[in-house]
């Protein structure tokens, strides 16, 4: 079997996710952690894993087919994405929902030029709860569509606070509304608008003398991320952090109610969900299928970036189609 | 707007399903429904759709660029299917999983050969379920997988059923077995053969004077049908299945329950569900979307048989790549 060989960029949660999710398939390798810390100070654990700092990564344009960032969207990936796609086939989680076609833009033009192809904003949502969106409304046209979150810790938000100054360490808890599920389960199909459905609650630890008002206003106001929403800020000791929110649950459903037939009286119900134990082993794990898929979408010269939507599903899996048909259609 | 012409093969339930999906989708257009009966015995109730008999179907090759064949898959579509590839673009549901090799086979080499193209088994079981128990797989290859159906009207098997001689009509029922569905969502990771799963009750209409004991033995050892399932007949008048099996619910569930990480200690579960007022309808509805994607596939020369797995999601709708990745990643 000839082997992708990838590489990851930036070695937290979801890097690690990633090293994990690749013993999983046989069909890929890891080549090297690419990193900005100091090569020595980054135990991979991993015999025949290369540390590799990203000063370096040009040496390995020729030994690596995919490189899976795992940067935060916040301030990482809107750098890492242009600069690796210029090199590499890449993958990526950008999940800032606004910015994605401003993002999806930059990373067509630069992965094109260069003749690479790059999946952006892959993982659950953006990502598996996409394709369901797109899917039901697409078999359903005429409905009512729901996406839930939670309840779990949002990777994406608490980056975003961690980002702010004064702020040490941070987690937020996506919490949906419970009475909000039970009216769509109801076939009510009422209009919610997503600050409706859903409340984001953040444990925050702040620096020594730094100013806790400052960093309430800054999240409380943050664009895209907890403006809109009902959001509570807590601040706890790192200890408290620690020890009673290390854990990342994540969870959610996307739910499609349309109405079929001449009289339109059928209702339709579609429903995907997901309950995670650890959400980054689980982006980490959609991140290592697409890089299977972008290395095959790639030799076959399609290049530029492609969402969820552009690759077929069958390019997701080391199964050969005849398999797929025989053994799961 | 360029509009997608289709015609329809077959005027049961699911032609009729087609007819008032397609009015849900503004770039498809029904041009004519294609019978076996004689053509002034049909009436559409709609204006500008012609009824058109089976043998003058040629005339349409250029009227008409996608075929959506609405026939059962014990004995119409294993005729009908390749009959019409050769002619036009074609959707159709054929269900019955364990000749689906076969059946694509032929279908791809029919397609190919006259430069068409043909989405097979496409509804939601073959369909919608396939790709999620893809899709789960790739993501989670450590893990288990379940498929569970009902309680609902299984058309091909109430089909299957009324191809037997003596039978003048039949619904046919599948049923969760609560208990296994249970264990499942305790995290058990059973190992539950299909059988285990499901049991399927037959409502049958004997026509006068057939041997019932021979129907029922006939239904009990058709393979791939029945064979291998706990089966129940009953035998109803036409008035009592009139009255009391008339509606045609159906659904279930594809879940997956998973182990990532360095130690496999995190749990993750994928589940999509379907719960459906009328099966035929919903089926029908998959049908369309996936009329406007073999349209789609074949004006940009990719021909030969598809199934779920080969489209990307994209195709499915007449939204742009653009609106997508706004409205939808």
């Amino acid at each position: 079997m000839k082997k992708t060989k990838v590489g990851i960029v930036g070695y937290g949660n979801l890097g690690k996710g990633v090293q994990a999710a690749v013993k999983q398939n046989p069909d890929i390798e890891l080549v090297g952690v690419f990193t900005r810390r100091p090569v020595d100070t980054v135990n991979v654990n991993e015999e025949g894993v290369e540390v590799v700092n990203v000063d370096d990564t040009e040496d390995y344009i020729d030994k690596i087919d995919v490189m899976l960032l795992c940067g935060g969207s916040a301030t990482d990936l809107p750098v890492q994405g242009p600069k690796f796609a210029a090199m590499f086939n890449t993958v990526d989680s950008y999940d800032n929902h606004d910015e994605i076609p401003e993002y999806y833009s930059e990373m067509n033009e630069v992965a094109e030029e260069n003749g690479n192809t790059s999946a952006i904003s892959i993982g659950w949502d953006p990502g598996l709860f996409s394709m369901n969106r797109m899917l039901a409304e697409a078999v359903l046209p005429e409905g009512n569509a729901y996406t839930f979150w939670g309840h779990g810790v949002s990777q994406g938000h608490s980056d975003a606070i961690r980002r702010i100054d004064g702020v040490k360490d941070a987690v937020q808890y996506t919490v949906p509304k419970e009475d909000a599920i039970e009216r769509v389960r109801q076939g009510e199909n009422p209009e919610l608008a997503t600050k409706k459905k859903h409340t984001r609650e953040c444990y925050v630890v702040a620096e020594e003398g730094a100013d806790k008002e400052q960093i309430k206003e800054e999240i409380k106001t943050m664009p895209s991320y907890f403006a809109d929403y009902e959001t509570t800020v807590n601040f706890v000791t790192q200890e408290e952090l620690d020890t009673e929110h290390s854990a990342m649950p994540h969870g959610g459903f996307v739910m499609r109610s349309g109405q079929t037939g001449e009289n339109k009286d059928s209702n339709q119900i579609i429903e995907f969900s997901l309950n995670l134990d650890s959400n980054p082993e689980f982006t980490a794990s959609v991140l290592v299928a697409y890089a299977r898929a972008i290395h095959q979408l790639n030799q076959e010269g399609q290049t530029g970036a492609k969402t969820v939507f552009d690759v077929p599903l069958s390019y997701l899996t080391h199964k050969s189609s005849a398999e797929l048909r025989k053994e799961l259609l």
